[in-house]
Order: structure tokens, then C-alpha cells, then sequence
């Protein structure tokens, strides 16, 4: 292939690449999603390339696509190639987790190093690689697909919880053996739950400089690269640097002159700007270290930033490379600066340079997590707006699928893969979409009942008479995040289906409509939620409720609502998810789903104290076939009928006619008693 | 004082005693509470005392207490005099806490160092003196109690929450000072703090070899000795020996080989005794280390066991003096032993002395804790009869006050001191009585509202037409031990009262009636008995629910009904109190408590989990003056009711005719809709 014309223009253009640059550069652009505007990255390249250089560019980038073919993988070939370093290097064995350098939910394609060694592409995961043996370790939830997966002779299959990768390693370890890890890839919390296990048996946990993964994979994709764009004010609520200052209070507070942060969504949120290194979060990979004057180095790749972004970013922000970041820790350690270092985030490595350096990192959270989950007045208002476009989507596609699913019974059924993409498309119609916040969870009948299902041709299920579909799904817009779950009858639902469905709406309500002092902690509320399906001796595997970023995270900290111990107070502002549930293994699942978002509760006569409560932001029609009003108390039927008027007059005005008839049908009040 | 007679019939009786030795065993016997049988103590000195025999010990007693005239205290000699320690041992200052060796709730005499030096008294707090200036920390609830009983010139009082004495003294400190610490009063737990508080600042913490505040002490009270007694297996429903090997189990299970058991109640019961060392808990003061296989060393003065009582504990358990404790675990730890010390309970003493013979010892909570807490069938079947008794008791007492309260009230009132001894009257008839399990808690109108009131002739109320008394009380009884909580009205409450008793009551249903899956722990649980109070913007600052022991501490762990977090699951068999509150400040108290015993819940149709319950073992009426039905749902009437048959039924037996037939009017059924 020929780039002589490309060359050309891009010379012509001004730009700073080259052929040669520019290859790089596309490999890193392949290497991260496809965004919703697939030529956006050409602005990196030029800053408003002609039509001309846009056609060459595209053809530039199809024609190195073309040449990225993965070969079949060897999973045999790959584990003797890892112990051959493990040989080299004098290790007894290797860990090989399923994290990224940032502890992400989502990663880049390069990091996905537990994949490409095993064959398991679950969500969460580890393996241990021995001399003699390989052991790969899975949550109940994936057994089967791991055991699906993965090579059995290669790697046994072991319980993540009940025998940690610490464990069974200790187990398998001679004294004075040495176990190696990437120390980009631990937490400092993590390192210390390994050390102490290995030391119980004389063994030690040795750093590697160089992942031995990466030493070995040799096709392993480059680092993504997609464009950095400034997050405006009209969203974020705040003026450019204010938040930087903020912060840098906090760490003062914290007894520290410096922090780093290794969160890229605490990093988006810091400088008001959002990229597209992975799915579904608007992230750019990078680390930062924030100043107690709010200056801030920013570790990044140069080449996702236009030089608008930079003009955005001011004069407080100094871009640096990636690689700098060690070299800039020892500087500040030497001038007596004390680095904040979240030890439940960062990277093991951060601290360990810090005390290479002499100094002693000032271990707490990350002090960006708890401002950027209490959203300001803009924020909530652009998360309202966004709900609201959400909600006539995902009401666009209840009404398509109330008619559609009966008329596909005598037809084979509707199939939850086609349903997912249904709604997908309601969803992009809308400007402001950015794409999925996740994977759509589409189950019908007992594919419902797997809480973490992701729908595949192999495993997809279609509808029938009598069954239900679970469809948790959401959105990122410019102005807010979305998550939501819907349970729809297909035909007519059992009772114990209604019976069900109406204590997971108890639960739902009771969270809904609660009021709680400041000071309360998701923990804290979490029965409210279960209460109901206790009483009948039911219950769910799963957490009642998890936070929700501003255009960010459809999972973020640090508040939660869950069994599991959390002391984060509920502050105004912060955004949580409301969604119990209840499965039944081989038949059906159900969850209902609403975002919530905490704010100071109207005051009422004799109250004694400051309350919190919850404003119910996701507006959805929810399944009245699936409603049995008799367990229902009236306050809890008058909840239901609120709801849906509100529902009713938002949406309204957004959907189409037929939609909008469908939707008066959908709220209708389901009747409540004279007396509330 | 001639002794000649007492000389005689000790030799006589062939006792070990003479009369020197004797005056120190009595000076033992006066530093612990006189327990309801005064003369059980003389089975100390021989077996069975003759009658004459008797006279002369009572009279020796006597004497000897009638010399121990306390002297005028004089706090400003007795700062300046530990001061001068402060200098001769080059320490810039020492902590003086209010805690024991044992972190024990009720303490000897000799251990009130903090009430000794500073005459504050509150069960809470903590003193630093430094060279020229010293601090007293207390609580909220102790403000006022601390200014009043301290002299403001020798100690600033400060806030133990919000700036906690490691955190002021390190203000203090200049970079090198020491500051000295008793490493027998502090856990490893509490050391760590400090040192990390003082590191920062340069000082460091030094243990004192011998505490400084004993040094001047002159007349510090005797070490309490009170007889050690079997708590026979018609109580304790388990074999002598069992527990050892089990508990033996469990520190095998954490890696060790010998546990060092510092928590009396533990002592108890493992090896199923009671003492009379404390006030309000059967505790012999003592240490103890638990072998691997069931054997145990147990470091006590051997003057309080009586020969009857080493036959008891049998061929496993060596009594070896307190003293020998170091030696011992040197021994263990050069033979390489590992030896389990729990951080957060034990001296830091212990853990210290296991280094310094070049031991690490193992981390880990008490091993007793745990199965202590899970009461066996026969340990429960003897806090139902207890609680019995108890309730016929409490309304003995309820009955009396119904009439004597209203009829007191044109003649000054009922005052609190004299329902708190009516009360203890009723339940001192009782012949399984061992005493008051803790200070009674009567508190009248506004003192109601002081959560850990103790009344006294300086500040009790007496009651007035439409007050309320709120009584906390509980007993100690052979085969269990008792909580309850009982508010009552005297004339008309106000509607507002009557509002505040019936949230505090749905609350305290909710609890009663709640069912939930194994591996609930309390926290989660304890939003149950504030949801009534929160939606009306009202709350209660203590929490829920304490663990009870049988015939053991009133405050047992490891679980607990918080808000702060707690990951101990409830397990059937574990004794919790029920006492959500609610408290106007400068008007009145209100509190309701039962005692609940966790159990498997029946099997209900549909049930797809093992569900745990609770058995409300409390037995006594709630007042329903103060209940206001049209707050409450069908299904809380309808436990109310259900509970006042219960206790009709159950007590009606025990009381006398007038007190049943009051009784058949305060659990008259309160009325209910026709369907439930």
C-alpha cells in the first residue's frame, strides 16, 4: 500500500505525524472502542482535517485493522512461554490477575492479560502459574463458564472466595520460594493479604520489573488512544481549577503536600474532561499527581490531547509522560514533599517508589472519590434531564415489546439478543447519547435468574407464554449516567411470579420512601430493601444498591447499599441505585431498578433533626400484571400510583402517540382504599 | 485487739491460716463486694467453720475494716506526687486510663487509679499529665459530672471523641519526650494508636515497669479475693472439660498452639466457675493460657479457691500464681509455642513479652468469645426460667408502683432511690438472686432522658401527675441474667409522649418480629427499630442491642445491634437486648427492653432459606397508657396482644392474687380489627 497521497496531505495539513507516527498513533486509536463519532480521532491528527485527508486516514486505519489478525491461540504455548521466563527469573511462580493498573471495570484490550493466558473472559478472576501447575480462580458465578473456557489440563479451576489465590499459593510454596508479581497491577492492601499469607510459609512475594505477561505477548494490542474532550460547565457545575483547589484542601487535611491518583474517573472528574480509552465509561487512561496549591502533572499519552483540550486544561495542569511518573515522585520525596497514596486503590508500585525514595506515603482514599460522588445542583439537573430522555427511550421500547413479544409467541419468540439491540436503538436516537454505561443484561425466563448474564447467541433464550424477561440496562449522555431494570410479563404471570415481583416492589418502595438521619451509611439501609422477602424466607445474592457518576462510572464509590459493613455516610447529591430482587434458578428472575439520588427531606411538623431522603430519578413504567395489590399496605399502593403519574406526565411529551397510549394504559392507578 | 481465741480455733480447725496470714486474706475480702452470702468467704479458711469459729472471723473482718479509714483526698498532693515519678524516671508525662488489666466494665477497687488521682468518677475516660499541665478526657454525657467532681486548676477537662488524648498529648510533645504508659492497662490495639500519634510529633510511648500511680498510693486497696464457686452442669449444660477441647480447636484452627486469655468472663466460662471479685459480674480476677490439647494454666490466687473447687476443675487445669504468668509463656515461646493474643483485648503487656523471648504472637479475637456467646439449650432453658422469676419480680414492682405513685402524689412524689431499692427488693426475694447485674437506672421526667442516669440523692426526682419513670434494671440469677426496660406513666401522658412510646414500641416489634437469613449481623438489623422514630425526624443515640451473657457479663460480644458497623453474624443461640429508645432533653425518657434469644425460625410454606428469628425472652407488661393504637398496623396489635397473653399466662402463676389481678388489666388485650 502506497502513502504518498496521505503523506501528503498530511504535510499539506500541517501536521505534527508522519507515516511512520501515524501508525503508531492508529494502532493506539484501534486499540480503543469505537466511539459514537468514529472519525473524532482524526482530530488528534489534524485539528480539522479536510474530507480529503479524512478518506485517507479512514482507508490508512481499515488498511492496519486489516493487518491486526489474531492468531488461534495456544493457550499451551502461552503457559510454557510464561514459565520459561518464571525459569529465568528464579521464580517458584507467577500471579496473574484480572486487573489493569487502575483497579478498572473497564479495561483496555492490552490488559486483558488473565484472558489471553487462560481463555477466561469473565468479569472477575485470578490465576497462579507454578512451576508444575497453573490454577485459575473463579466466584460461584462463573464455574461453568470457566470450566467452558479453559484448558482443565492446563489450569485447575478454583474457588475465588472460599480458597483465594493467597491461600492456595501458600499452600503449594516451599520456604524460600518466590512468588513474582507485577506490582502496577496489586493494591498496597492486596500486596499485604499476600505477603502475610506467603510468610506464614516462609515464601516471599518478589516485584517484577516487567510483566511477564507482556515480555510474552508479543502481538499484545498497544495503548488506546482516543481523544480527551473538555467536560463543559454546563454539566460539571463547576468553573475550570475550582475543583483542583478543592482537593487540594482535602489532602492538606489529610496531613499530605501531595497525591496521586490512579483512578481515571476521579482524574475525569478533577479536570472537568472525559475520553474514550475503554467501553461503556467515558475514561482516558492516566495517572495525576495533585499539588496542595492545585497544581496538578498529569501522566498521559500527549497524543490524546488536542491543543484545545490543553487551552481547557490551563495553566495549573502540566502534561507529562506516562514514564515521568517515577522520576517526579523522587523529585517531590526529595524535597520532603509526603505523597497521599490510596492503598486500596493504587498501585502497590506508587508506594514502594515512594519508600525507594526515603519517604513514607500518607496512606488514605483517594481524596477525589467523596466530592465527585456528591454531585452539585448541575449535575443533578443534567442527571434529571438525562433520566427523563432515558426513560422515553426505554418506555419506547416496553410498548414496542409489549406488542411485539404476544405476536412472536406462534413464531418462536422473541430472542433476548434482538430485544437488547431494540432497545439500544431507542437509546441512540437520542443526541446526547455517548453509548452503553454496560453490556445489556437481556434474560428471559431462566436466563433471568443468572444475575450476571450477558446474552449470546449460544446461550440466548426466546420468549413464551407465561415467561418473564429481565432487561437491566443504561446510558451514558452528555449530562448524566443511567442504570435501570425492568421485569415484563410475556402472557399471563404465575402468582408465585406476582407474589414475588410485588415483595421485590416492597422492598423497592421501602428504600424509596425512606428518611434517615445524616450520618447513615447504604449498610444501613439495606434491609429495608429485604425485609419483605425475609418474611417469606426468600432473599438475593447481590448488593441493594451501588453509586452512579455524572457522565462517569455507572459504578463508583464510595458509598454502596449493601450487607457488607460501609461506614460512608449517605450525603445530599450522592447517587445510588435502588434494586432488589429475587431468582429462581431454572425459572425466572426478577429485579426493579430506579436511580436514586439522596437530598435533604422535607422538613415536617415535630421533626427533631435534620433527615435525608431519596429522589427517585429513573422514570419507567413498572409491570402492573406482575403488581398483587392484596400484599400491598396502602401506603405502599399510593407510592406506586405517585410514581406512575409522574412517570406519565414526564415522559409524555417525549414519546410518539401510540407510545404515549400505551403509556397511559402502563400507569394507570391500580386502585388503592379509601382511606391512605 | 487480743487474737488469742481466733489463733486457738484456726489451729484447732486445722487451718492453713494464721492471724497474719489471715489479716491479708481479709484485706482481700474487704476489696471485693460483699456478695449475698457475707459469710461464704470463711469457706475460705476452713471448709466448714464452726459457728464460734464464725463470730471470730466476722469480727476480725470487722476490725480490720474499721481501720481502713479513707483518707481526706488531697488531689493536688497527689499530682505533685506523681509528678515527682514523672521526674525521677526522665518521662515528660504518663497516660492514666480508666481501664484494668481484664479492659473489664466492672473493676476492683485497687483499679479506680483515674477516680484515685483525678476524683472524676464517670465508667468513661482518661487522663494525660505532663510535667506542667495535665487533661482529663470524658465523653459527652460526662461533661458536667467532670466538672463538677474535678478541680479545674489540677485537670482541663477535654472531649474524648473529638480530641482524643493521644491526639492532644502529641500537641504537647516535643520531638524525643516519653511519654509513659502502664502496658497492662492499654491493649496492643490502643498502644498502636498512641504510637502512631506520637511518632508524628517525634516523642515516643514507654512502657513503665511498674505503675506509676501505685508507686504513691499508699493505702491502694488489697487485691479482691472473693471464693471461686462451680457453675454446675445443671447450668452450664456442658460436661467439665468439653469447652477446653473445643476452644482448643479454634486456636488450632488460628494457627496458634496456647492462647493467653485475659477476659474473666472467657475464664469463667471455659472453665465453667463463678467469682465474687466485682461488683454486678460473677468474676474471679485472673489470666489464663489454654493449651492445643485441652490443658490450661490458670494464673490466680489460690486463697480464693477452696478445695471443693480444684476438685471441680480437675487434672486438667494448673493453678499457678499470677505472677508466674511471664515465666510461662517465655517457657512456651523457647519451646516454640505460638501463642494466640487477641489485639483488642489483652494487655499489650502480653504480646510485648512474647517478642521479648523472641516469640511473634498470633492475632486473633478471643477464642471464648464466640462459642460463649452461643448459648446452649440448657444455658437457654435456664434464662427462660430466670426471666420468669425476673418478670414476676419486675411485676411485683410495676403493680406496687400502680398504686403507690398516683397515691404519693400530693405528698411529694415518688422519688427515684426508692423505686430503684423497691425494685431490687422484689427481686432480692428470689432465691437464685445473686444481685443486681448493674446499677439500676430509675430515672423520673427530664432525668428519664439522660441515657446512663444514675440516680442519687443529690439529683433524684421524685414523680409528678403525668410524668414518666423510666427503669433500666436486670439481676444476676444461678442460671441466667437479666436486662429490662420498662417506662411508665404516672396519671395522664401527653399525646406527644403517647406518640414517642408507640414508634419506640413498633420499632422494638419490628426487631421482635423479625426474620432473617444466617449471616445477619446485627448492624444490619438495628435500621428495623428506628425506621418509626426517622420518619417523624426523631432518633435515639445509643444503640439497639447488647450481647447478654448467662449468669455472666449484662455486656457480652462479639455481636451487637448498632449502627456501627459489626460483621458478627447472629447464630441461634446468642442472647441479644431489644431497647430502642427515645429521649427529650429536659422532659423525659422513654425506653422499652426485652431480652431476645436467636433461634431457627419455624419452616413457613414457600420458605426457599433457613431463616433465624428471635424468642423475646423478657417476660413483663408494657404500659398501655402510653400506646396510641391508631399509630400502629394490624400485625403490631396483634404482637402486643399476643405478648401480654404470653406474660398473663407465664407470671399470673408466680404472683400473688392482688398483683394478678392488676396484672389481667396492664396485658388486657388492646383491640384489634376484626381481620389480622
Amino acid at each position: 500500500m502506497s502513502n504518498d497521497e496521505l503523506s501528503r496531505l498530511l504535510g499539506e495539513a500541517g501536521s505534527a505525524y508522519q507515516v511512520d507516527t501515524l501508525k503508531e498513533l492508529v494502532a493506539g486509536v484501534l486499540a480503543a472502542p469505537l466511539g459514537p463519532d468514529s472519525e473524532a480521532w482524526m482530530a488528534l491528527v489534524v485539528a480539522e482535517p479536510s474530507e480529503r485527508l479524512k478518506a485517507e486516514l479512514g482507508a490508512f486505519m481499515a488498511a492496519l485493522a486489516a493487518t491486526q489478525t489474531t492468531a488461534r491461540a495456544d493457550y499451551g504455548a502461552r503457559l510454557a512461554g510464561l514459565r520459561d521466563r518464571l525459569a529465568a527469573q528464579g521464580l517458584a511462580g507467577v500471579l496473574v490477575p484480572h486487573a489493569d493498573e487502575h483497579q478498572g471495570e473497564y479495561r483496555a484490550t492490552r490488559a486483558e492479560r488473565l484472558a489471553w493466558l487462560t481463555g477466561f473472559t469473565g468479569s472477575m478472576g485470578s490465576a497462579v502459574v507454578l512451576r508444575d501447575k497453573a490454577a485459575l480462580f473463579v466466584d460461584g458465578r462463573y464455574t461453568l463458564q470457566a470450566a467452558d473456557q479453559v484448558d482443565g489440563a492446563l489450569f485447575e479451576v478454583r474457588h475465588l472466595i472460599d480458597e483465594p489465590p493467597s491461600k492456595w499459593a501458600a499452600g503449594q510454596l516451599d520456604d524460600g520460594a518466590k512468588l513474582g508479581y507485577d506490582p502496577w497491577l496489586h493494591t498496597e492492601d492486596q500486596v499485604a493479604v499476600l505477603e502475610r499469607a506467603l510468610a506464614a510459609v516462609g515464601a516471599t512475594l518478589v516485584a517484577c520489573p516487567v510483566n511477564l505477561i507482556d515480555e510474552i505477548w508479543s502481538d499484545q494490542p498497544a495503548a488506546p488512544i482516543a481523544p480527551v474532550v473538555p467536560h463543559p460547565e454546563a454539566y460539571s457545575g463547576r468553573a475550570p481549577g475550582e475543583k483542583r483547589l478543592e482537593v487540594a484542601e482535602r489532602l492538606k487535611a489529610a496531613g499530605a503536600d501531595s497525591a496521586l491518583l490512579s483512578l481515571p474517573d476521579s482524574i475525569m472528574w478533577l479536570l472537568d474532561v472525559r475520553g474514550g480509552d475503554v467501553g461503556c465509561t467515558p475514561l482516558a487512561l492516566s495517572f495525576a499527581l495533585l499539588q496542595d496549591d492545585g497544581t496538578l502533572d498529569w501522566f498521559i499519552d500527549r497524543r490524546k490531547l488536542t491543543s484545545d483540550l490543553e487551552r481547557h486544561l490551563g495553566n495549573g495542569v502540566t502534561v507529562r509522560a506516562p514514564e515521568e511518573i517515577g522520576p517526579r515522585l523522587d523529585e517531590l520525596v526529595a524535597v520532603g514533599k509526603r505523597i497521599l497514596v490510596d492503598p486500596a486503590s493504587a498501585p502497590a508500585w506508587v508506594a514502594q517508589r515512594v519508600r525507594a525514595a526515603g519517604g513514607t506515603p500518607v496512606k488514605a482514599s483517594d481524596p477525589c472519590q467523596l466530592p465527585k460522588a456528591r454531585k452539585n445542583p448541575v449535575e443533578l439537573e443534567g442527571t434529571r434531564q438525562a433520566h427523563r430522555r432515558d426513560g422515553a427511550a426505554l418506555t419506547g421500547f416496553l410498548a414496542w415489546i409489549a406488542e411485539e413479544a404476544p405476536r412472536r409467541l406462534s413464531n418462536g419468540g422473541l430472542g433476548e439478543l434482538e430485544a437488547a439491540e431494540k432497545l439500544a436503538g431507542f437509546r441512540a436516537k437520542n443526541e446526547q447519547f455517548r453509548g452503553l454505561s454496560f453490556e445489556t443484561i437481556s434474560g428471559a425466563g431462566a436466563n433471568g435468574a443468572i444475575v450476571h448474564y450477558r446474552a449470546s447467541p449460544e446461550t440466548e433464550r426466546h420468549l413464551g407464554d407465561g415467561d418473564l424477561l429481565l432487561v437491566d440496562s443504561g446510558a451514558q449522555y452528555l449530562d448524566g449516567t443511567t442504570d435501570v431494570t425492568r421485569t415484563i410479563a410475556v402472557g399471563q404471570p404465575s402468582d408465585e411470579m406476582r407474589d414475588r415481583f410485588t415483595r421485590v416492589l416492597k422492598g423497592h418502595i421501602a428504600v424509596a420512601t425512606a428518611r434517615f438521619p445524616h450520618g447513615t451509611s447504604g449498610s444501613q439501609l439495606d434491609i429495608l430493601a429485604r425485609a419483605a422477602l425475609w418474611q417469606a424466607g426468600l432473599d438475593y445474592d447481590h448488593g441493594t444498591g451501588h453509586g452512579v457518576g455524572s457522565y462517569l462510572g455507572v459504578h463508583e464509590g464510595p458509598q454502596r447499599v449493601s450487607k457488607m459493613p460501609n461506614r460512608v455516610p449517605l450525603e445530599p447529591g450522592m447517587i445510588v441505585s435502588n434494586e432488589p430482587g429475587y431468582y429462581k434458578t431454572g425459572a425466572y428472575g426478577i429485579r426493579i431498578e430506579n436511580l436514586v439520588a439522596v437530598i435533604e427531606s422535607p422538613v415536617q411538623d415535630g421533626d427533631e433533626r435534620e433527615m435525608l431522603a431519596f429522589e427517585t430519578l429513573t422514570l419507567a413504567p413498572i409491570d402492573l400484571a406482575l403488581v398483587e395489590p392484596a400484599l400491598m399496605r396502602p401506603d405502599e399502593l399510593a407510592w406506586l400510583d405517585d410514581y406512575h403519574a409522574r412517570v406519565r406526565e414526564r415522559l409524555a411529551p417525549l414519546v410518539d402517540a401510540a407510545t404515549g397510549s400505551w403509556l397511559d394504559g402502563a400507569t394507570r392507578p391500580i386502585g388503592q382504599p379509601a382511606t391512605r
